[in-house]
């Protein structure tokens, strides 16, 4: 009883998608896919496999080499990507300090690197090893005063000018999918689009290359966004090389949300972060067993990465800090200011980029990629570098925002005034009076932070790779690092306030600056990407702060919620709307109260639906109606009296499947009759030879009744990744409801423009 | 065009049943809830507040009180569900010391609070305080000697026999309930069932008293299922408060996912561990919007517990640890090794476990709960009194297992002989000799190990509350310790090996046997539940030990792999397989090759199916179906003749409407007509009044196509929460799918035992 659909079920379909007919079961470009056929043509494949491999060893061998294949990829994508970031981060290390001056024993080295074999040990002095020259230095032989400064700003703007000039004319010649961060895209991708070549061999090559140079340029981007591209790039690669994912578009997305995750490892150094990261923010299919598989990768390319060592720490993390003091309960109000400061950055942040690449989009602007990123660079170039803070590269500055000052910290940002008699451990220092270094630093950082937000709204949606992460953390970490400098000199002068008096008794280290710094990095990241969960344990990855989870988490949902009231959108959202990509988001709710039958078409007054009938159409009705229309695919139906509907034909199956018959089959010629029902009748004898096309017929289309809620809908086109779905009433065929529909309706629902959401 | 459907569609449905008459809308005890109509209905509330809410001010802060009920859901559930994880945490310090003493000063002091107040400094003195008293030292004035021990060894039995025996009578009496660990039953109950008075009242407050009570009796027991348990109840409590989750199934489950990963947080201090718990291995539906709110709840409950602070610690983790040397690449092995131990100890629970459990079921072994309890606990307790390792708390033995011998430890496990010039600092020691009480302390582990092995397949599923986390973690701890021990001493006294040399050099500290306990607790725990991520997760927070995540993750794969080969059940799935109940488990892969039709009731030979028609059957007609039949509704078609399906009418709604309109509408009499149409035609004059039922009707029952795979539908059922299906071939009905006959389809295809599935 159980048997009876083996024979003409649609395993048959399946069976004829498997034989080397060329381009048979692929998508074209800029479709969606099907995720139903893609999960049952993979069920299919495995059911072979399992029967195949209790005939031979060998079979049985191929069925074990096939279930591991899933592992290796992950392994190799992790070796992949974590060697590329490991490189990556080399080279932006070098060429950062080339645009300052070169290493006279080997030019290869960085800054650091070259001082390191010197024999200057303190802290102050090892910067200044006779081996690293500047380029003032070098070419006029003066590390001081007015024309050494020239000379060394010059170069800083001119090299910073080659590797942007570079990065942009790179992606433009070879890789146009090279540019932005790749993060909204792949979040399409993910839901089942198909963009060729956003993931090939030349976007991961040329964005890994522009990565390191626009980076190194010290532009106010980061590579975050871009080392998921990257990772999903290697992702591809490496699926392509077994069938069982480079033949299966469904399967292969499960390996490139697995890269999505090893990204952001790599970017990190926060495994479980970056799975929570592709959880929550970028994919769209996320079974278990890809949460498993995700996170070996991304320990792979974590440790791959810890193995290059290119923070020459030993640390996996990228910002590792560790603070002596807890946090007291009183903090928790300066936290969730940040966290408000976080939401409205995060907001303000969204409007004008979102504004600006429209404007790019629909003006001259954008006809001038080119001169749009040497111009930006120039004006970075040019305001960086008179500021300390903005001249370094921006994990520098993170780094020392982030960090509390010790007894043997040299930095501008830890001059306070010491008490001579202080004789506490190294660790263990009580707040102090700030020195003048400290109210300095507060200016420059002040004017850092209004320059990197201004910069970073024109910067993210060049034509050059650009990720978001690093600025938004950024520049929550210079407001909060001066809120807690504040906080603290509040603190250490008021210490008999009745806020202060529980918690601060004089000589106590009670406030730790870079804790805010961290709370505020959190807090603006949140505000521009909207993560909350995955955000707090990235952050707490990054610093190894396990136990500031609760001040991280009152400023990342405090972020969340300011920004939302003013507009549900992360940035990956509405650069996703602004583009118009097809994207179902699984986070938008649908709550109004449209039935499927007002959205579905043909609409009233339309023509009615395009439909094959089962036994009485001939192959020219076909095809003048293929030629007719651009549909993807048409219903077929008992007769167009019944409208009974029988099953549902692919307008590109049908297609190869006339061409084919036409070749290779005797006798079929334009009045043939095309047949999809099981037993063709008898022919008369001089009527043309007939076509039978069951094979090409899904038997199983989705349905839904006409009076079914859009609501209802719009979750099953979302949770089975449907590409279009028939509507019937009382049995009788009414009409079809594609993604495209779904999208546009859900569009004019919301108000919004209705042109915006067509692209495919 | 949009509003069409206003008037009549399956709006009126939910008008109608949003009337205050009593019972309709909610479901029956043991029933599966319909996903898609809970969501629904809840659109359609929102869909009201939101247009009340632009009438009156009043509305309008109705409707933001309504928006922010979830959040205040969660801050009640994890304020209270901190607060009962400290009393309990508290309560079990106390209880498990007055098996041995008590303290005179205040007798509600447990061992270590009696001797804060103790002016004995040292570690080794702080333990024997004047003020705690040992029971034969209170009764006979011994402390030493055989008749002080047996009088402790007696008494420390009888303890424990009169906590089992009030925890065991409690449950039989007040709440059956309360047995168990709760899990399988919460993952049921999230996936859509219903079991009334499972997260009641009284099952919250017996399951927390009797907790108190059988973690205290020294039962191979742990409180972190039960956590999980009384956590859920307490979101039951709390969504009750709120019509927003009292009146709907689906909303409700929202809260109690998020319950779960509260119960996991304040059970080891793991928030971020409990929120993926919750979403690997509890949670059916786990929308984003849960995961922020879980998350937010985990907080609350993890800082409320941290306020009580009941290990007195400060500390938010349960066993917080601190090591001291980097791992290096040589140890994988043995880590893969406890790997594999992980999973051969979770396989051989999980099917003696079973086995015993099923033994209980069927035979009349299940009939004595009672005395099961008694002879247990007897056991238990003869048998772990005379092993330190056993008789204390298993937390404690857990913590001392994962610590680092410090220079000052004064414990049995670091009696290693030390080099009298060491002039090293206190926390870097190198790895020295084991004394003679490391050997005498691994004897006693290797005994205590087997001991927990085999008493906690018999403890898990006796009617008392009883977690599986401690036990298996304590089993992984051991076995751990031991291999851990054993490493540092080969590398002791073989450093001149190949495998040795490049990494452990004489007085250097290379091996830290605490953390092969860490890595075995992780293999043992992985093994049972089959986690990965969340297990990791929980296992660093638990320990602080964020570089250790690759040690971990490796042991935790391995056991997961081993266990796997033996059988996909974790001990979770095995329980609810054991007890049938109709869980549709997400992780299941469906891959054979049936189709709906093969499915559907009815089969070939069975009578048709009961379908009412929409304008020819009488009130009689439909009671006489309702009586005869036990279907959970009727499909309504136009006519007999036709089968085209319009609609379909649930029993429980038809047996109300037929009900109220008898007692209310004049002139309904058992011959008068049901008309499930828009516009029931003239009458005849002395015909009698028409019964009109179409807004009980569900316009749009979920249809699918004969032809279509039962893979497809099982995705259907599983991503949808459906409760039945209709099938229909070119627009006729055929027949209906139910989630039991998806269950039933499902395990006949494994070859299981088909009735084990039936429980609805």
């Amino acid at each position: 009883m159980v048997n009876t659909g083996d024979i003409n079920g649609s395993s048959n379909l399946m069976d004829f998608l498997d034989e080397p007919v060329p381009d048979v079961g692929t998508y074209e470009d800029f479709h969606t896919i099907d995720w139903l056929r893609e999960k049952s043509r993979d069920t299919d494949r495995h059911r072979k496999i399992t029967s195949k491999s209790k005939e031979s060893i060998w079979e049985f061998i191929k069925g074990l080499l096939d279930a591991w294949s899933g592992w290796v990829v992950m392994l190799l994508i992790g070796l992949l990507a974590g060697t590329l970031a490991g490189v990556i981060d080399l080279a932006v290390d070098w060429m950062t300090d080339l645009k300052e001056g070169i290493c006279l024993n080997a030019f290869w080295y960085s800054h650091e690197q070259c001082c390191w074999t010197s024999d200057e040990t303190t802290f102050e002095d090892r910067d200044k090893c006779p081996q690293w020259q500047k380029w003032s230095e070098l070419m006029i032989d003066q590390s001081e005063g007015a024309s050494a400064y020239i000379l060394n700003y010059f170069l800083y703007i001119m090299w910073a000018l080659l590797f942007a000039f570079l990065a942009v004319s790179l992606v433009r010649v070879f890789a146009p999918y090279a540019c932005g961060s790749g993060i909204p895209e792949i979040k399409t991708i993910l839901s089942g689009f198909i963009i060729r070549g956003y993931l090939g061999k030349w976007t991961l090559l040329i964005k890994t290359v522009t990565l390191v140079l626009v980076v190194s340029s010290g532009l106010s981007l980061g590579k975050e966004g871009p080392s998921v591209h990257v990772a999903c790039c290697c992702g591809n690669l490496f699926s392509s090389l077994f069938s069982k994912y480079s033949k299966n578009e469904g399967k292969r997305r499960e390996v490139l949300s697995a890269a999505a995750a090893v990204g952001v490892s790599v970017a990190f150094g926060a495994p479980i972060g970056g799975v929570l990261f592709s959880l929550e923010e970028v994919s769209y299919y996320f079974p278990l067993k890809t949460l498993w598989r995700s996170f070996f990768a991304a320990l792979v390319a974590a440790f791959t990465l810890r193995s290059i060592n290119p923070f020459g720490n030993s640390r996996l993390v990228l910002f590792y800090v560790e603070y002596h003091t807890p946090w007291y309960m009183a903090e928790l109000f300066p936290f969730i200011l940040l966290g408000v400061f976080g939401g409205l950055w995060g907001t303000l942040f969204i409007r004008c980029n979102i504004a600006w690449c429209r404007r790019r989009k629909t003006t001259k602007l954008g006809k001038y990629p080119v001169l749009e990123v040497i111009v930006v660079t120039a004006i970075t170039a040019l305001l960086a570098y008179p500021n300390p803070y903005t001249r370094r590269s921006t994990s520098e500055l993170i780094s020392e925002l982030f960090n509390d000052c010790g007894a043997l910290e040299s930095s501008q940002l830890c001059d306070y005034i010491n008490d001579p008699n202080m004789t506490r451990p190294v660790d263990d220092i009580p707040d102090r009076q700030a020195g003048t270094g400290v109210y300095m630093a507060m200016w420059q950082l002040a004017l850092a932070l209004i320059f990197k937000i201004i910069i970073t709204i024109f910067t993210f949606g060049m034509k050059i790779p650009s990720g978001l992460f690093i600025p938004s953390i950024a520049v929550g970490a210079i407001a909060g690092r001066i809120v807690g400098v504040g906080v603290e000199q509040l603190a250490y002068h008021h210490h008999d306030w009745i806020i202060f008096r529980n918690w601060c008794r004089p000589g106590a280290d009670c406030v730790t600056p870079g804790l805010y710094a961290m709370v505020g990095a959190a807090a603006c990241l949140g505000g521009v990407t909207r993560m909350t969960v995955s955000l707090v344990v990235i952050m707490f990855e990054l610093t190894g702060g396990l136990e500031y989870i609760v001040p991280l988490m009152a400023a990342a949902v405090t972020s969340k919620w300011v920004a939302d009231a003013f507009g549900k959108e992360g940035i990956y959202e509405a650069h996703i709307h602004l583009n118009g990509y097809p994207f179902l988001d699984v986070k938008d709710e649908f709550t109004h109260r449209t039935l499927a039958m007002d959205v579905m078409r043909p609409r009233r007054g339309e023509p009615s639906l395009s439909v094959l009938t089962q036994d009485s159409m001939t192959v020219e009705d076909v095809e003048t109606l293929i030629k007719d229309t651009d549909y993807n695919g048409f219903p077929v139906v008992v007769s167009r009296d019944s409208e009974r509907l029988i099953g549902f034909a692919q307008r590109r199956e049908l297609i190869i499947a006339i061409k084919n018959a036409r070749q290779r089959q005797d006798g079929v010629v334009s009045n043939s009759i095309l047949y999809f029902t099981e037993d063709p009748p008898e022919l008369l004898a001089n009527s043309p030879h007939p076509l039978k096309l069951r094979r090409i017929l899904n038997l199983s289309p989705f349905t839904v009744i006409d009076h079914t809620p859009m609501e209802t809908v719009v979750d099953i086109f979302r949770k089975l990744g449907l590409r279009q779905c028939l509507v019937t009433r009382s049995g009788r065929l009414l009409g079809i409801i594609t993604k495209k529909d779904v999208l546009r309706h859900m569009a004019q629902m919301a108000n919004q423009d209705p042109e915006s959401i067509m692209f495919n």
